[in-house]
């Protein structure tokens, strides 16, 4: 099993598209710079969705075009196949498309059935392995859906083997509303990755009960080594104070880096990415582990 | 395997030693009542050592006097023999020794060398058989010593079997300074549960770096079912923000009840004594889930 830990950097979309204060292209763009810098591998650049629906995420296109080329790997969420071809016109090659596991999470969520997500799904798969496009896909809900309550997971497993069928790049199963536990999450990454090896598998992560960390060693222990955070943990409500959104990218770094797995992450530069952060959205933003990495990560690593 | 989990709350002893507030026998008092009201199963209501040494502890004698009696099983601290004749004459019949894992802890710690500690444990625990007094001995600085770095895991599997000859009612792995990472955690206390099962074995873990849960989780997935914890994670440096302490009662109690083990814990109760605390202290009290526990967890089991 690899100690090379992959980490997907979306705080540029899950992170900012959950904020209320205004920010501009340049301020985006600024944003996802620094992080390049920190040497993410894997950075989400925003979505390929209607400006009306979500205005944060207005203009991926045109940002798309300022970005220089790095080390990181760009990547995009689209919502359906306008969205696919938006984002490939950018020359964008590693894609997102997002399948809630209930019926009532895609309706309210996109206004389609269950049915009707996974169709979709499937066609912009098979075009996507057609043109060589790395697609993302994310089983949203996975353990716990804000409508339906508990997901059972024979649900999941049944959802997950339909998804690759398709075969998409990886398969992301996601707490999209931070309501897994680490035994859960243990007990389906380890049948899933027993299915599917771990190659096509990664986990998405909320930290809303202060089980990110225990969800990603849980994940971890099960052999995934695909994971997406956001610097800072940003994406919980911003007027929720403690509130947390994704799990944090510098907290699974340290959790990664102190248990001998590498992530290839600088998290000094990462730290001013978060107080870049800061200063954008005009509050304090910060993993759980905030505190102690920004008073003494550099005396251990010294 | 159980899915029974005893937790031993340690906010009355770990927490308090570590603030700088006066707290009255009254309050101590108070703390205890409130936490024996939310069904904790285990307490440490305090320590005997010298009151020059750590003067938040003096006059545990005389608060024992006053506790009822409580479903709860009161515990204390004891650092020598003198402390265990003090406890006993208390009548408390659950008592905690504490050997540092390295050299220079103890020295700094009691001013005793390692080979002098284990000796003065050992005959410890062999007067307590005989008097059929639970020992709890604490194996301190399990993973890295402030003083000494890093501890090597073959040092601690050659310590508990040095310990575990004299047969304590439990062996608690403690990470004293919050240094451990879920992996280590993982690999050593599997290695022990192999030798040693899992009834006579506990952890003790803090929340320094936000890996409290994680490490809860990867001793509960090696199958431990016997953790300490404090209330509001009190044990922090009080003029650190942001630096935990224990890892927090509450937050520990939800990852165990949310993972379908339980704990007999009322949380609500417990949050009201996590109130109380911050009342006591002066400056707000919580573990890392304070915000989702406060705000939601009474509807989720209403």
């Amino acid at each position: 099993m690899t100690n090379q830990v992959t980490i997907k950097e979306v705080a540029a979309r899950d992170g900012l598209q959950a904020q209320s204060v205004e920010i501009s292209l340049d301020q985006r763009r600024e944003l996802i710079l620094s992080l390049v810098a920190a040497g993410v591998p894997e950075l989400e650049i925003g979505s390929f969705v209607s400006p009306k629906a979500v205005p944060q995420m207005a203009g991926t296109d045109a940002l798309a075009q300022t970005l220089p080329e790095a080390m990181t790997k760009y990547s995009a969420l689209v919502p359906n196949m306008k969205g696919y071809e938006l984002a490939r016109r950018e020359g964008i090659d590693q894609l997102a498309i997002v399948v809630s596991a209930t019926e009532q999470m895609n309706q309210n969520n996109i206004r389609k059935s269950l049915e009707d997500t996974f169709s979709m799904a499937s066609e912009i798969m098979r075009r996507a392995r057609e043109e060589q496009v790395d697609i993302h896909a994310y089983l949203a809900v996975a353990f716990e859906c804000p409508y339906e309550g508990r997901v059972n997971a024979s649900v999941i497993m049944d959802q997950a083997q339909q998804l690759m069928r398709d075969a998409p790049g990886r398969l992301v199963i996601a707490d999209t509303i931070g309501a897994a536990n680490p035994r859960a999450v243990k007990s389906m990454m380890t049948e899933l990755v027993a299915q599917f090896g771990v190659e096509a598998l990664g986990c998405h992560f909320h930290d809303t009960r202060a089980m990110g960390l225990a969800n990603v060693f849980a994940a971890l222990d099960a052999g995934i080594r695909q994971f997406d955070s956001s610097a800072g943990g940003l994406g919980g409500c911003p007027f929720a104070p403690g509130a947390k959104g994704n799990v944090a990218t510098e907290d699974v770094v340290m959790l990664c880096e102190s248990a001998g797995l590498s992530t290839g992450i600088n998290i000094e530069a990462l730290l001013e990415s978060v107080a870049h952060l800061t200063q954008m959205i005009g509050s304090e933003q910060g993993g759980r582990a905030h505190y102690w990495l920004t008073h003494n990560w550099q005396k251990m690593t010294a």
